[in-house]
């Protein structure tokens, strides 16, 4: 028997979970609404779960009283049970980094790729699909690797070359298409469904994000359950802080916290579409605007859980910002000074962002603060090329320097 | 009072540590000849020892009883305690691999970095150093970024973008100097020495080996104490290698095994200095040799551990192999598409040392195999360049392709 039921956050209405089911089947064809909800009141009650010692290192699957399936993948216990560091930053002590650049692909997207592969496999599913930024691409194929099942991926061709290679060394079948991220989403997703693939996209399958919200989940147990007064991450699709959401909203209904931290996504000036339809009130409504930046992660203008992440944002008191190139790169060199942590364009931007609150004020040096950094900064080298010193020395000049 | 004496391997004096005691006093400049010495009988004896709970996710410093250092680093909570996975791969059901492509830094190199500026805590230093081929230097450089003393890398010009751009955002003064590794390491010793810096040379500090070992304690504890009969990793300086040994060696020594494995070092058949070395056989003298491969880790002419790693691995009855470039690249490949995981030349050649090994009928499939795998792929993409796809399709063609 299943643990979960499926719940519209339109409409409301419920449904019990079936293979393929993406969508309501009240509301029709939107993506994005559906919500995996659990027994909260029982779990409350637990003993296992109230009595629950958790373990700082230990893979995401230590919440399977909250996951919708089980761990069987080769590399499911070392996805999540990531670092959270505490650096003294912009004249804040201690701010929480949540670095998310040590599971096994280098992103924060395993933690969703595993429940894709562990549900796909429940389905009795041959084939995964994905269309990706190019982390969520890499991350499926990796991790599908060892299964036996096949992965179809489907990405701009534009992506950085290092989550190129990653996918094409982890033996997936890559679609490089020439078309922005939105476009290739549409068609790969159109594609999918029509052959009956496994869909491994974090906007439309509502699973996925039950994997990413785990994030949260250790926020909280590596405080010391202390939940820090603000979150800042990243926002391209509106996935990963919507599963911040919703990982902080379920500790506390399940009572082991009480407290939801304000959650503010940082966006790319260039691009920021969430932003828009934010700021711009209810009712939240999908939008599409065309635009670019540096930070390949975030660069999406189509976002599709646009209705989750603005009605969860709204809900836990937090809003959306956004962050010019020239601030994304200064954010990348300052974090990497300051901490040593080399993040990619996406994964640092909640540094600039908590500096541009910081100096606005909105943020202050006795608020509590976590970082989540969402990616390696090794998976996208090229974007800091011009930032960073390539200058090299002769052995003469070097000897007659340190003389 | 320190928990260990200095002693040199080839000439057996002991001395007590002293800070800058770089090379045997007795034999005089030779460097790699320092071990570090344990009172093993002791340890052998002690319950804190022998009845010991191991955490497989523990850091590396869970081996206290075995180190000259205390953990005091930011990062050093996430040094080491990296996953050991288990593929059938070429016919061998679970084969171990080692991956420590997940460390902070994404190499093996941090588990000896994290020793060395512990040790430079201890001893007062207020600037670190190091010569290296990337990536102990882009590891010294993310660690220390962190401590307030100051970094200084030395590599040369000719590395991989990616461990170049970890080092400039990590905020160390870097200088990429014209000349090959074997030139760039002579230079900075001298002027490191010269200035009375802390030396992060591997083989040069006797200290940075024992940070290096604890992969092999991990081993053993990941593999519920079952030594595997044969470990294959790349070697260049030699001090990886002689590591391992080393770990194997004292927990044999400390009564909590019974075995050490055959080692097996792999070089690249376009440099293979220590294998030169090795198959003279005694005495084992260093040598200097010129050539050039696209396993940038391990592309060492000069090999500065050559003594430690010939003596030990005649010790075991190992010996070295080399690989050419195109086998390093089919390695790459190979044991991306069988386990999903990307390792970075140096990190895939002990994949390509198996295969090799395995043809040979040298290894057979009743043997228990573990392959050390050093670096992430995300280090050095361009190696890969040439043997992965990088075409691109349109979506009109795309459509077409899944009617």
């Amino acid at each position: 028997m299943s643990n979960h039921i499926l719940k519209c956050i339109s409409c409301k209405k419920e449904f019990d979970p079936k293979p393929g089911l993406y969508y309501c089947e009240s509301c029709g064809y939107i993506m994005g609404t559906l919500e995996v909800i659990y027994d909260y009141k029982t779990i409350k009650k637990s003993s296992s779960v109230t009595e629950k010692k958790f373990d700082n290192k230990a893979s995401m699957y230590q919440f399977d009283f909250l996951l919708p399936t089980k761990p069987k993948g080769k590399f499911d216990d070392y996805v999540g049970g990531t670092p959270l560091y505490k650096f003294n930053l912009l004249g804040i002590k201690d701010v929480l980094v949540k670095y998310d650049g040590s599971n096994p692909s280098s992103s924060y997207k395993d933690r969703a790729s595993s429940i894709a592969i562990n549900r796909a496999i429940d389905e009795g599913a041959d084939i995964l699909f994905c269309a990706s930024t190019g982390n969520a691409a890499s991350s499926l194929a990796i991790l599908n690797a060892p299964t036996g099942m096949r992965t179809y991926i489907f990405v701009p061709a534009s992506i950085p070359a290092g989550k190129r290679a990653q996918l094409e060394i982890s033996g997936a079948e890559v679609m490089a298409v020439e078309g922005t991220y939105d476009e290739v989403y549409d068609v790969s997703l159109d594609i999918g469904l029509k052959k009956g693939w496994y869909c491994r996209h974090a906007a439309i399958n509502p699973y996925l994000l039950e994997g990413k919200k785990t994030g949260a989940f250790e926020i909280i147990i590596q405080n010391d359950f202390v939940v820090p007064d603000y979150v800042l991450v990243g926002v391209g699709d509106g996935t990963v802080i919507s599963s911040l959401y919703k990982g902080f909203w379920e500790f506390k209904e399940v009572g082991l916290t009480d407290k939801i931290p304000r959650i503010i996504g940082v966006q790319a000036e260039g691009i920021p579409a969430i932003k828009e339809v934010f700021d711009k009130g209810k009712p939240y409504t999908p939008i599409a605007i065309i635009g670019k930046t540096i930070a390949d992660s975030i660069s999406v203008g189509k976002p599709r859980d646009v209705i989750k992440a603005c009605t969860y944002i709204e809900a836990c008191d937090g809003y959306f910002i956004s962050l010019t190139d020239e601030e994304i790169l200064d954010a990348i060199v300052e974090l990497g000074k300051e901490t040593g942590l080399f993040a990619e364009p996406a994964g640092a931007v909640p540094y600039g962002g908590l500096k541009k609150l910081i100096y606005e004020e909105k943020i202050t040096e006795s608020d509590t603060v976590c970082l989540v950094i969402t990616g390696n900064g090794l998976k996208d080298i090229n974007a800091v090329e011009g930032v960073i010193n390539t200058e090299s020395i002769s052995i003469k000049d070097l000897e007659k320097r340190f003389e």
